[in-house]
């Protein structure tokens, strides 16, 4: 057997000490599997005494994450701390430059400083390995750079913020507001001291960014995401939507078009009987489309103890067996800038709108799509409710500019009471 | 850039041609993504003038795999002949006791000599792989053996045949009859030149043999698998099943149990709403489930040129980078032997009879059930047709022992015609 693989971890949280649980719990099977020992050095966490229900005294202890990440005695950083700057990137640097391997959960740290970080641990000969940070358990980087690396990749797309799905999927359940909902899963502890970073879609598109390299070979580019949360997705629209025969998801999709990279990360519609409509709760889905698999399906856990400790026991692991390919599939000096695909290729919308009681004012709207080109699949008006009637129409095929010129001229239908909702309907 | 890796392909067929079209299309890509150029040093087909719609003409050619498997030019012998016995076995063989790394796809080589070989390999230190022997194009094999590595798996379950998926599918569509839709498939050429392999669940079960060693580093024991195909199962099942709210399909299940390994191939029921209970036609799914994951969902196409090929240039890939570890997860001199399971674990079953249109019929039912210590969970009886009443039963958790033992006193009743249908449903 080879040399024990020595760890040192940063960051004690919820995936800390799951990461710990498992290193002290399945020692002997790890070792049978990778064919090496795998030990913990030395820990760091901004508090020692804390009692976190694990015995930390066997092990070594560093207050500065920099001090464990060189330490002499670590093989493998591994950097549970998160944030993209401060303690989290310097330590992660630190460790590349000192020649160690480096394992992190940290989405936002990859999304926004992935590419220097991938040629600092190639110049160093390391790896550099984040599986935990996108869609928590399952593993997808893997699938993505090993399992179907003889793809050529068309479209990769993902639900992978789970209190996100669960606030939606509660909103339909319950008929419940999507503030009432929010205040719900707060006050479950499902969200992020920021809820923006959930609800604005910000996570998601961390990991979104970090697939889009992956599948396209190109330099991670967070800033070339559209992104929109789900704040402005109200029960009206939920409800119309399943009536519809459609789900609400914030999905977010990378795709190769003849313009560039499109990297959407937005709620979407997407058919109720597919499994993206079929994902209810915190589940996380990723959805893979490549020209010799065809579509691949990952679906798990999201996010918590157990599944993310898991994420970075695969990436620990395989550095213990010695694999360090390059980071983003590609080596660092080969991936191609992400030059933000132009427009969004053509798609079918969901609209739904409130019409003035007024004679003709569904005339005036269907003449105002007609001459922007867009064209209507399937229209439904519901009974009056007081002065005005919700209509929903499902568009066939049509341009974001085309759609988006149908919008501003029913504005000047004076028709149309407030502004209507416009949601993407994704082909899955 | 390292030396070329040089591969000999035996057998020809939409797998092999598959594999050829990958390597033709995408030598740059796999180069940057391997950091090798990936090559055809010479195939083998036992016609070497059919015309397969791929110029062959610029690669070596043998006519004997032993030959190709042992050629000096040759590192990867990539072995698409299929069959447990004869040229593919002795070629594998051959290959590997002169060093050469191995890729097949070939799952009743690997459930029947699975042990021999592993032990063959490891002996030469080379690679074994078969990502595209189980669920075509999923990486299953990656995730159980790298990506979930940090797990104790405690089951795994999959539909891994879509020929009969396919048919299940349809009887639930059309409503017609198992021997027409049987008919149909084979007419449309989706059953195997012997049907027994698909419909007899036998091609579905060599999978799980390989499944359940990797998941319980157990030896592969095709032999201690409990196997039953779909031909038993009528269009009044599924009708009915899917009355109470489940589907029928031909499920593997490997499962640790405190009395040995449990690994059953045979039509079971699963809930409508669940993701193996949603997936409709010709497509496979395997779930993982683990201690620290929880539950893992892999969907994806199961067969096909495409898919196969993909699976097939994942396991190349692997080699071109230098990945090299023990076929079944572990070292195969630490594989135990997979004692099987003495019984399966108690689960709910689904019974469906016809009672004779006797007073206390159903009483009779009751009792008899009552006395094996089977208890119903729910019970619907249909309108009399003719002499007899359609009655379903969903029984709660029960021993297949208890339910035999209430089978058979059923019988004695002389108020059943017939055999009551009895089917296990899968908690999933």
């Amino acid at each position: 057997m080879s040399q024990p693989l020595r760890l040192g971890i940063a960051g004690l949280g919820t995936v800390g000490i799951g990461v710990l649980r498992i290193i002290r719990k399945h020692a002997d099977l790890l070792a049978a599997r990778t064919g090496r020992e795998i030990v913990i050095s030395a820990l760091c966490a901004r508090d020692r005494s804390k009692d976190r229900g694990v015995p930390l005294d066997r092990y070594g202890w560093e207050s500065d994450p920099v001090a464990l990440a060189t330490r002499d005695d670590v093989d493998v950083f591994v950097e549970l701390i998160g944030g993209d700057e401060g303690p989290a990137k310097v330590a992660v640097e630190a460790a590349l430059a000192t020649g160690k391997d480096v394992v992190t959960a940290n989405k936002a740290l990859l999304a926004i400083h992935g590419q220097s970080l991938a040629e600092l641990a190639e110049k160093h000969g390391r790896a550099l390995r984040y599986e935990a940070a996108v869609a928590g358990g399952i593993p997808v980087i893997k699938a993505l750079t090993e399992g179907l690396v003889g793809n050529q990749f068309s479209r990769v797309m993902g639900v992978m913020n789970g209190s996100c799905n669960y606030i939606l999927t509660r909103m339909e359940t319950s008929g419940l507001s999507y503030a009432e909902i929010f205040a719900e899963a707060d006050g479950l502890g499902y969200l992020e001291a920021d809820p923006q970073l959930d609800v604005g879609g910000i996570d998601a598109a961390h990991k979104l960014a970090i697939l889009t390299s992956l599948a396209f070979g190109t330099q991670v580019n967070f800033d070339g995401i559209v992104l929109e949360g789900i704040e402005r997705i109200s029960i009206d629209d939920i409800t119309a939507a399943a009536d519809m025969g459609y789900k609400i998801k914030l999905l977010g999709v990378a795709q190769k078009t003849g313009r560039g990279i499109e990297q959407r990360m937005q709620p979407c519609l997407v058919p109720d009987t597919s499994p993206l409509g079929q994902l209810d709760g915190g589940t996380n889905m990723v959805v893979i489309e490549g020209d010799s698999i065809g579509q691949v399906v990952l679906r798990g856990p999201g996010a918590g103890e157990g599944p993310t400790a898991s994420a970075v026991m695969a990436d620990v692991c395989d550095i213990a067996r010695g694999m360090r390919g390059p980071v983003f599939g590609l080596p660092a000096n080969q991936l191609a800038p992400a030059a933000p695909a132009s427009s969004s290729p053509p798609a079918p919308y969901y609209l739904r709108m409130a019409l003035d009681d007024k004679p003709g004012a569904l005339a005036k709207v269907a003449k105002v799509l007609g001459e922007a080109g867009v064209s209507i699949d399937r229209m439904r008006q519901y009974g009056h409710q007081d002065t005005s009637a919700p209509v929903l129409i499902v568009t066939h095929k049509t341009t974001p500019e085309a759609l988006a010129a149908a919008l501003e001229a029913m504005a000047g239908t004076n028709v149309v009471t407030g502004s209507p909702v416009a949601l993407r309907i994704e082909a899955v």
